[in-house]
């Protein structure tokens, strides 16, 4: 069982122009005032489970056992959709039960999970819901302040999981896709350094739609001139790149793109 | 008397790209280290008093009692208008005297307001007025650490209020504006639920410039197709949408258009 | 010697929709679950290492003393140049050696600079270098936890230093650069008020590019109609803005802009 928490994580695609985050943020402190909140990000693309999901995956590890991450991407507030309390070996999730925590489900051991149900750790709301207010942030506060798991609601033993996509290996190819882009525009892969280094015989040559990349370097100081070029990213994860350029831009990839290595 | 304060927010329109967030924050802590910040919004649109009062109206009330709200929308700065703090049965406010607090004096009760006078409380500026660097943030410091309201200067019987438009409401028909464009597109008018409820017999028809919305949906999740449809949203007041879609940029609806129900 | 730091500020380009700057923060709270963390920026424009070191300078003695700075902004990560620990009379700087703390090497005494080699306080890396979680991060958690300076590597007698532009000061004229557009589209020039008033006698003629500034006005406030004014900042630096307004893009306008002044 983790430490009782005190950190609280935020990732939500609220944006930070509005209240939205504050207000989630002054529930939080009211319940629990001793609670510390920090931002994952908040520009997660408007009702994009996956890339909140990748975001997730790619960070809340680097935070201390017993953290609280609190994810909002919600395409189906306010309809039956379940709102979720998930305990690992090592970490606490709040979320809504639409696949947003997959890899988090795929990855962790020892998962409990629960259905959000107690009325007590919800606050009324005086209209439409805006469950980061009302549902999620509150059921954060009272976790991290010590409230017993079971007293949030029943066990979920079927959390909703998305297709989390799995690149195909086969013999000297490995046919994988671009999951994510980051701000820099990089091409994130959902083909790792274990599986490059079981499969491939020496330097892979790697194709993402039209376009090829030679070589596969060690960093992106290695990158030289307009050309497309593959490293090991700071995930393990294989990843493209233009140096200093937007490759997303550049060469109209997006996510989706199916990834080939030959080698 | 709200309890001593040891939680300041911070709502401007000076973005989050340049230093002027930053200095706010080392001014607030090399004053009172054990005071802790967090933001509600640095990306009001710059100078929109208007939109910085209705995000602070739409989320203060979420802070724990005693929070020193900082709002710095400030068009006037070096000019003559007056810094202002409001104390308030609940909360402090440290703000220009420009209208920003309109809500807040309307709403709150035992409200008594100073200007910001004493010159201890200031930090020397070796140019153009910084007043979010150089008079807010240590206002608020100060006060977060115990400062007696008196001692910051004299009463201000008559703070700046702006016309905070009010709907009219005549037998079986409201008129009302949009105030406030989220960051999802979404059209925030300022009819509340209690206004519907009281001057509506049954389901209104609403009229938004030249679009129609013929339900009053519960919920996002409930909205269909490319429809506009209109809910009484998290703070209780109408507000209309599209499923997923921005409103503002499909229909071309801003704010100050107008919003009348019938029905 | 600064009081033991408890605070440590982040300056990145790392933007904020990503997991970038959440593994950093996540990375230092588990090193040091005391330390206290505030973002300067995370929007510098990609790989400027100039935009940072003015941002940097421009904020970092707001701060308490003791406070360490985050600098990552870091166009040759994974190349050989190396991680920095700077000391100064008040402060601790965590930065790539790129030059990015050339203002602040110019500024402070008492300075001492080590390279980050102690490989027990870095993270190892699954893949290519992410040296803002597994180098800068780590470091800065552990000073603030309080290793020894000496523990870090051997000192840094030769620090890169970037050409800082200084204004050609002659009789009546100084012949500066605009360093910064801000956020409004102000152009901040690296020509301070001190060097002014030693060099002109009286209201100076401004030129920037093709463009001529009449008056030095006190405050944003005195600003009139589409005339290009000219202030001394908040930070004592002659700075040319439009009336609410950007300035650098009405008159297109950029970092590097000559700036002439006679008088």
């Amino acid at each position: 069982m983790p430490p009782a928490p005190s950190l609280i994580t935020l990732l939500t695609d609220f944006g930070t122009k509005d209240y939205f985050v504050a207000s989630m943020k002054g529930v939080i402190l009211t319940i629990h005032p001793d609670a510390r909140i920090e931002d994952v990000s908040h520009h997660i693309t408007p009702h994009r489970i996956d890339e909140a999901a990748y975001c997730l995956q790619a960070c809340y590890r680097a935070f201390p056992e017993g953290t609280v991450h609190v994810v909002v991407v919600d395409p189906g507030v306010g309809s039956r959709r379940r709102p979720i309390l998930v305990k690992t070996g090592r970490y606490y999730f709040v979320a809504p039960d639409n696949g947003v925590l997959t890899p988090v489900l795929n990855m962790e051991e020892d998962v409990e999970v629960r259905e959000i149900e107690n009325q007590q750790y919800r606050l009324p709301s005086p209209g439409a819901t805006f469950h980061g207010r009302d549902v999620f942030a509150p059921a954060a506060a009272w976790l991290a302040k010590g409230a017993a798991l079971s007293s949030f609601g029943r066990l979920v033993p079927d959390p909703v999981r998305t297709n989390w996509p799995q690149p195909q290996v086969t013999t000297r190819t490995i046919i994988g896709e671009i999951v994510y882009i980051d701000r820099f525009g990089n091409l994130i892969s959902n083909i790792s350094r274990a599986q490059i280094e079981a499969g491939m015989i020496g330097q892979p040559e790697i194709r993402v739609g039209a376009h090829r990349s030679e070589t596969l370097v060690a960093n992106y100081s290695e990158g030289q001139g307009d050309v497309l070029h593959a490293v090991i990213n700071s995930n393990g994860m294989l990843e493209l790149f233009l140096k200093e350029k937007s490759a997303s831009e550049r060469l109209q990839i997006g996510v989706g793109a199916v990834v080939e290595l030959n080698g």
